[in-house]
């Protein structure tokens, strides 16, 4: 009884939250909120309603803070820094990444990238709504792979090489292999007799992929 | 009330089906009803419970004449020529085809298999099972893939050349991009700036897969 009184008197003299306080406190359960359903249910379980429910909010909040769904899906990926900054994925200084030559550059991000997804168990399922989701979702994902691109597009923006068509080519090309590889390390690992979900298996199949984007460097020298 | 009457008539003397005849006849709706389904709700409405409302049949005859929902899946893509057979994906005789060098070999099957994808919603929708389904629908997946995989091991086996560690990572590497971006013609065509549902913008990547699978050719002579 004594304790009971004793919370009843903190709660009445903690200070009052401000509105603004009130509203992050909502954004963040609504950014939560859509971070459980995804981990818990997959991309097959998002949607506004699900997440609205999850979070124990109205329509209204999320369409009044986030826009909606696609919102909600970016400020999760910003806010708990599901999609690390290209340098961090990287792993070496900007300055040494740029003296790279064109094609290596492109094959060290491709790389990068593929591990990135494979270490990311929601992001991964996020993405694989691009193949699936309703349109609500597949909007929701191509919000994120536009802030995404916006990093690579300051790779290519890095070196006026890139931008010959040889090495846009390797450059998509490289990005859907390795999208492709990073998924389905998550959805369906067995691969050409490999278990993309064995560190083992995955590294001789990045092994087999830097192989590719070397000897598709136009610049290297004839074996 | 006669055109009842000679209905039933009709209906008396037809006759009877034999026991093998009426069994085709329920195997064949249920094959009908699976890519009905998968046409109509995509790989997100499929499954055993609504393969059996949508063919009108019972669980059992299911299992009695294709052990489940990967047989059926099986035998949609076998029955209804939904894989087309590899000589006919290529499009040249298989002795034209055998003379390529390994490199160019995995290329051409790789940029057919893009194309055959594309061309196919209803094959798209199922592998996209993979990324996606449920344990039951991954299975499904999987045995398709293997179907479609012994097709691809002819090819392999048809160069010894082609087991050289460089032709593995190519075929993989091309497959797994071929894979995606045939997929994402249908799911999400909007890709690199292209609309990789409009015949030029299709044509145009391809152009960029054939040209970094030339790069990647070990035996390509120097520029």
């Amino acid at each position: 009884m004594a304790d009971i009184g004793v919370e009843k008197a903190s709660k009445t003299t903690a200070p009052r939250r401000t509105q603004a306080e009130r509203r992050a406190a909502t954004e963040n359960a609504i950014i939560d909120a859509f971070g459980r359903l995804l981990s818990r249910e997959g991309i097959g379980g998002l949607g506004l309603n699900a997440l609205v429910k999850e979070a124990g909010v109205g329509k209204k909040q999320v369409y009044d803070y986030f826009e909606g769904l696609a919102g909600v899906a970016g400020a999760w990926v910003r806010a708990r820094t599901v999609w690390r900054s290209l340098e961090d994925i990287i792993g070496e200084p900007w300055q040494t990444f740029v003296a790279r030559g064109p094609a290596e550059k492109l094959r060290h991000v491709a790389l990068a990238y593929a591990a990135s997804l494979r270490n990311n168990p929601e992001l991964c399922a996020l993405l694989s709504g691009e193949l699936i989701g309703s349109p609500e979702v597949r909007a929701a994902v191509e919000h994120v792979r536009n802030l995404v691109r916006a990093d690579f597009e300051r790779v290519l923006a890095s070196d006026p090489r890139l931008s010959h068509p040889d090495m846009l080519s390797l450059n998509l090309i490289a990005y859907s292999a390795a999208t492709y590889l990073g998924l389905r390390a998550h959805h369906q690992p067995r691969y050409f007799g490999f278990d993309l979900s064995a560190d083992m298996s995955w590294g001789m199949v990045m092994g087999m992929f830097d192989r590719v984007l070397t000897l598709a460097d136009p610049d290297r020298p004839t074996s």
